[in-house]
């Protein structure tokens, strides 16, 4: 089945529907809002936690992907650690994961990632770039935020994705949570692929692609939380993709450069490089935002790419410990 | 959702449904008691096995938790291990998994965990320290053992309960079993929040748990069964728990004081501690009881407090390799 | 129960129908034979990813094991690895999962594996050892190929199996595919259950066995794919038995035969072995064929025999990095 036709929002709509129905074990609050959409709280209210943030995760994918949790070691110490797979890496995690959707309202800001994207083509270039759009008529969007969204910002959303109110499944989860927490690291895969295409590869020569991160701790404060959530990635995350390509002396050259060691600011946790930025993105090198160690294996040649390390030291100093 | 609004009983009642419509595939024996109770036999006339041991570890946790087992590196070598992980820590572990009911008659004689220990509230002060009682009207309990309970001892069960024979199931595991040794190493979380709570902690204040720990290989004499599970956790298993606290000095404190590393006896094979106390529990430390590494993050203030180490050659002399 | 009274062709059964009916998911294409037979490309033109692997591993179990994939760290790389286990180890690994049907036609040849050679087989002494035999009415087979088969050789399947062709489901996988990989991989069980037998190992002694291999990217060349394979089980594979057996002594002297480093040729990749031999199988140390790393514990006894270790180092070698 070619990737043109695969639905990220029909092949989550399952997924949100298990969410839902098991509401008191995921730790999720459902509710509808006065225009008729499905709002479900991972960790404003609701308590959330890793299963709540797994399946967020496989959400966010688009239905095309699974996680899971478990305990892996860094150095001397182990964390509960998200892994993925996906075998439509471009659609999934580009075109649905990729948390590329800034939601802005008069009083109301978050970040929106998941399938709802595929709708509304945010960004419209990203989608260009992977010939893909999703036609469903109902739509799923996962929104980082520890607020609940007012009723206009709801059916602004709706009508951006072209679906009716009742046919919109709002997810929320606080950078500062448990479920938060998971499904950012969960974005390993995604991280490494959009470096990727930003040096220059066609994502849609990915074929398979899968990723491993620590969950991090939880913290209270937003900026510390987004430093030890980005440090997760940067310092402990691991991401591989199969893919099939001509050139391997490219691919060699793109992997070098992928990594977030090959990336000014490269070094101390990421709240520090942050602090020294005056806090503005803008003065952060983009390239930064990658994954620790990088593998590329070619199906076509057989040859596989390396690169980076992980740097448990810096992780533990980003978690102070 | 309050956790006093959980009912552990009727939350695993699904996966005992499970394990018993896919008998053959878990390895268990169903019958059906005289008085019409369930038992369900995982490792005495049963084959038993891994995937018996998740799914009863998973309804010792009240149906509030998800176990799986993976391989997992000690040292030099591999041990499959159970991972387990809730959302509800005090109810999950502490106030259903915990085996804290002596059942004994006149020739029998038996550990109970499990749910059903929310009905008959045993122990009742651990009940009302984590103020919670269940109110279903079906028990499941899980009895480390080795011989089916006589009628009498069922239907004595089923009055502590308050439910009739007909809602009661059984699940019988003994310790020699790999089920047996699977569900025992799936109380990691459960041993540390019990050292934590008798160092002074409140288990109200925590908020999500996992842990993990290898699954020993099975010996047939029970003492050194009991020896090498209780190593398992001693030596070689990791408990993590996100805490709401407001007194990052005592958490640190009490951290400091709970693995098993800070008890008298640390630092041999149980069975030695054991054999040198003359086979009497009461002259071993309590404190002896916990995991081998502890992690407690507090979520108010992001701080992070371990305690602990792996002390792998110790479960090594302990499993004779 | 009984293992003669399993029947891992009906224990199979939902998991084909599991992957037929979300295709989309798995990645396969399925289809219907002109004699109306069914037949589930993994990875000839459909794309086929980990999941897809991970289930036809669970059909080559017969339905009586469940594997997982997972991130394992080997040295200073992490590789997918995927972890079996099984209750039934002589039935489910000798008896289904084992290459061991030789399809051959005119113009047709591929390895047979899984339930369906409960029916025809194959083997015959393999069946006597084990004493098992499936009498099921429908017959599932997984076929290591690059090629469709032609209806002739479907019927000559079926018939050799006494099942109708419309009772009849072949799973195709190449080897160079990533599902491919995934279910090589997923026979490190098999492979030492299959040593220790021909080493004279009765192999009903064995009641549980688990194991863990990495999945090694897909090379484009049949025999560089085969290398790497197999390097896999070889040189980074651990599988791990439980028995009930009488005599340590010779289970020692066993379990020291029985690693891939207890054999000529150990130490180099498989292919420069291949290679040496002049592509010739027949001049190759059949035991050569063994896991990297192999644990025998006796639930009679409660010892444990261990031989072997993983050598990261050739692993590297084979593939290229």
């Amino acid at each position: 089945m070619s990737d043109t036709k695969l639905s990220v929002n029909r092949a989550a709509l399952s997924l949100v529907r298990k969410l839902c129905a098991k509401a008191e074990n995921y730790g999720v609050i459902v509710e509808e809002t006065t225009s008729g959409s499905t709002l479900v709280d991972a960790g404003i209210k609701a308590r959330g936690g890793f299963l709540a943030g797994k399946t967020i995760t496989e959400i966010c994918l688009g239905g095309y992907g699974k996680a899971q949790v478990i305990p892996v070691k860094y150095g001397d110490f182990a964390l509960p650690s998200i892994s993925v797979q996906t075998n439509h890496p471009a659609v999934a995690t580009l075109g649905s994961q990729f948390a590329g959707w800034q939601i802005k309202a008069d009083k109301y800001s978050a970040i929106g990632s998941g399938p709802a994207r595929a709708l509304s083509l945010k960004p419209k270039e990203l989608y260009k770039k992977i010939n893909y759009r999703d036609e469903a008529d109902l739509a799923i969007l996962v929104l980082e935020t520890s607020k609940r969204p007012p009723d206009e910002v709801i059916q602004q959303i709706s009508r951006q994705c072209k679906v009716t109110p009742q046919n919109l499944s709002l997810i929320l989860v606080p950078t500062a949570s448990v479920a938060g927490s998971t499904q950012v690291s969960g974005r390993i895969a995604e991280t490494g692929l959009h470096k990727l295409t930003k040096l220059g590869l066609d994502p849609q020569v990915v074929k398979y692609a899968w990723g491993c991160a620590p969950i991090v701790p939880v913290h209270p404060r937003f900026d510390e939380a987004m430093g030890r959530t980005n440090d997760a990635i940067l310092y402990a995350g691991t991401a591989h993709y199969t893919v099939n390509y001509e050139d391997d002396e490219e691919l060699e050259r793109l992997v070098r450069k992928t990594p977030s060691s090959a990336s000014k600011g490269y070094g101390r946790p990421f709240l520090e490089v942050f602090k020294e930025a005056g806090y503005d993105f803008y003065k952060i090198d983009p390239g930064l935002f990658a994954p620790a160690v990088i593998v590329v294996d070619n199906m076509r040649t057989g040859k596989i790419h390396r690169a980076g390390d992980l740097n448990v030291e810096v992780l533990k100093r980003s978690l102070g410990i």
